[in-house]
C-alpha cells in the first residue's frame, strides 16, 4: 500500500441515491437541511436529486425546488441525474450545475430500469452532449451496474471499457462506474481500474459500490490501491437496494471517510460533522441507517463510551 | 492481487465468541444443532465454548456438556477459551482437542477484562503450557486488542510482537491476533502482518477482525495480501460488541467465504450449507444477524429474487 493516493474526492449521492428508496418521502424543507448538513461537513459535490418521471419516483418530484433552493451555494457543485432528453431539459431549466446522464451496463437492466438499451442510451447521449453544450452546462455519465448485473450476472470489463469508450468520445471524460447491486468482488475492481488506467487514460473514473454483500469499503480500498481518487457515497449509507429489501445499499459516506482519514488520506470533510449529518438523515427517514461509525463512534473516539 | 494465497482456513468462533454475549442463553441442545449444522457446511475447527466463570457468563456454563456431545465428531478440532488455570483444569478434564488461552495486549483492557496485566498472564501462561503439556493437550494462543485498545488507543506493534515472541518461547507457535473492537486500519493489519513475517517467521498467526466499523472484511483482503491464511470469524456475524451496544460484531463467517470464493480462494466449506447454519442462529437467538449475504443472497444467485 505504499502508493495510496494522499486525497481523493467524494460527492454525496444520499439525497438522491438514498432518498429515491425510502418509504418515507421527505418535504422539501427537511431534504435542504440535511443537503445543509452535509455542506457544512465539508461536501462540495452533491449529487442533491433526479429528472426522473415523478410518477416514478415521487420522493423526488420536487428536484427543481430543491436546486433552486441551493442554487447559490458558494463553492459547492450540485449534480443532478438525468435518464433520458426530458429530464436534461428540466435539469437545465432548473440551473442544475452538472446533470449526469446513467445508462447501463446490460441490455436486460437498460431495458428493465432505464426502458432502453445501453445503445440506445448511447445514440440519446449523443443528442443529449450537443443540448448540454450549448446550454454551457457540464456533462458526466453514471454506468449502472458495471461490476455484474442482477439479471446476466457478470458483465465482462470488455464490455464496461467499450461503453466506456464511446461516452468519452462524445466529450464527456467523468464517468462514474457504478456497483448498482453489490457485485463487485475485489479481482473485478483491480480489473477495470487496470483496464481504465491502461487503456482510457483520457477518462477521469469515479467509482460507486453498494454494500450489499458487505464488500462496499473492499471495493474502496482495492479501488485506492489502483489509484482510483473519486468515489461516491451516501450519509449513513442511506439507500438500499430494490432486489433485495433488507439489504444494505450505498457505502456510507462516514465509514469510508473514517477509513480514509485513518490511512492518512485526506477527504476535506469533518468526520464529527458528517456523523451529525448521519443523525439528522436518520431521524428525517425515521428508522436506523447502516452506517457503522454512527454506532460506534470514531475508533479512538471509542475509549469515551467504554466507561 | 497477484500473490493471494489458494487456501485459507477458518475457525469458527460464533458458538463462543457469539453466543457469550447473546441476551437469550440457548439451551445445549440448541448449541449442539447449531454446531452441527456448522460442522455440515464444513467446519473441521471450531471454537465452541469458553471454561470462564458461569457467574460471569452464564450463556456458556454448560461448557463440559457441548464438549462431551460433540467429542467424537470426526476430523473436527473442538476448541475452548480459558482466561485462567482454573479453565484449562476444566478445559482439560472435558477433554476439548485445543485449549486456546486469552490474554490482552495492553494493560488496561487486561486489567478490566481478565484481572491481570498482559505480563501476569504469561506468567500464568508459562504454567498452563507446563499442564497442557502434561495433558497432552495442545495450547493455542489468543491476543485481544491487538490493533487497539478502547481504553488506551492505538497499541503499538512493537508492543504486540515483544508478546507474541514471549508466546512462542513457551513452545506456542499458534496465536491469533484479535482486533476486539474493531480498531484495525488497513496499515495497522500490514504492518503487523509484515512485522510478524519478518521477524517472528516461527508463528502461524491467525486473524480475527470485528466488524465494528465496518472494516471486518477490508482487515481480511488486506492480511489475506500480506499472506495471511488463517481467520477466525463468526455465523451471520453472530456476537457484538460489548462497548457499543448496537454496533456489529465478528466478521460473518458466510460474508467472508463469500468474498473468499469470489476471489477463487479455497475455505473448504459449502457457502449454500454456511447460510443455512446462519438462519438457525437467527432463529436461536431470535433477531436478525448482521450478516449481509443473509439478507441479499450470493452475488450471482441475486437474480433469482429480481424477477
Amino acid at each position: 500500500m505504499a502508493h495510496l493516493p494522499d486525497r481523493v474526492s467524494i460527492t454525496e449521492v444520499g439525497l438522491r441515491d438514498g432518498l429515491q428508496i425510502e418509504k418515507r418521502t421527505l418535504c422539501t424543507g427537511e431534504k435542504l437541511a440535511l443537503a445543509r448538513a452535509l455542506i457544512e461537513a465539508g461536501h462540495t459535490s452533491l449529487e442533491v436529486t433526479s429528472f426522473v418521471s415523478p410518477a416514478r419516483v415521487p420522493q423526488l418530484a420536487d428536484a427543481a425546488e430543491v436546486l433552486a433552493a441551493l442554487r447559490h451555494t458558494r463553492g459547492v457543485e450540485l449534480k443532478a441525474l438525468v435518464p433520458n432528453m426530458r429530464g436534461v431539459e428540466r435539469a437545465i431549466a432548473a440551473e442544475a450545475d452538472v446533470v449526469t446522464f446513467v445508462l447501463s451496463a446490460t441490455d436486460t437492466h437498460g431495458k428493465r430500469n432505464l426502458n432502453r438499451s445501453p445503445d440506445a442510451s448511447l445514440a440519446e447521449l449523443r443528442e443529449i452532449a450537443g443540448k448540454t453544450s450549448a446550454a454551457g452546462v457540464r456533462i458526466d455519465a453514471s454506468l449502472s451496474v458495471a461490476f455484474g448485473c442482477p439479471f446476466e450476472g457478470n458483465v465482462p470489463v470488455e464490455k464496461v471499457i467499450h461503453l466506456a469508450s464511446e461516452i468519452q468520445q462524445l466529450g464527456i471524460p467523468r464517468i462514474t462506474f457504478c456497483d448498482t447491486t453489490g457485485m463487485a468482488t475485489p479481482r473485478q475492481v483491480q480489473a477495470l481500474a487496470e483496464a481504465l488506467r491502461d487503456r482510457l487514460p483520457e477518462i477521469d473514473p469515479a467509482f460507486h459500490f453498494h454494500n450489499t454483500r458487505g464488500l462496499g469499503l473492499v471495493g474502496v480500498l482495492v479501488a485506492l490501491q489502483e489509484g482510483i481518487v473519486r468515489f461516491e457515497s451516501s450519509v449513513g449509507g442511506l439507500g438500499g437496494c430494490p432486489f433485495a429489501p433488507n439489504a444494505a445499499g450505498n457505502v456510507c459516506t462516514e465509514d469510508m471517510v473514517h477509513m480514509l482519514h485513518e490511512m492518512g488520506i485526506e477527504t476535506g470533510l469533518d468526520l464529527t460533522r458528517l456523523l451529525e449529518a448521519a443523525r439528522l438523515a436518520e431521524r428525517l427517514v425515521g428508522h436506523t441507517l447502516n452506517g457503522q461509525v454512527l454506532k460506534a463512534g470514531p475508533r479512538l473516539g471509542f475509549h469515551r463510551n467504554a466507561g
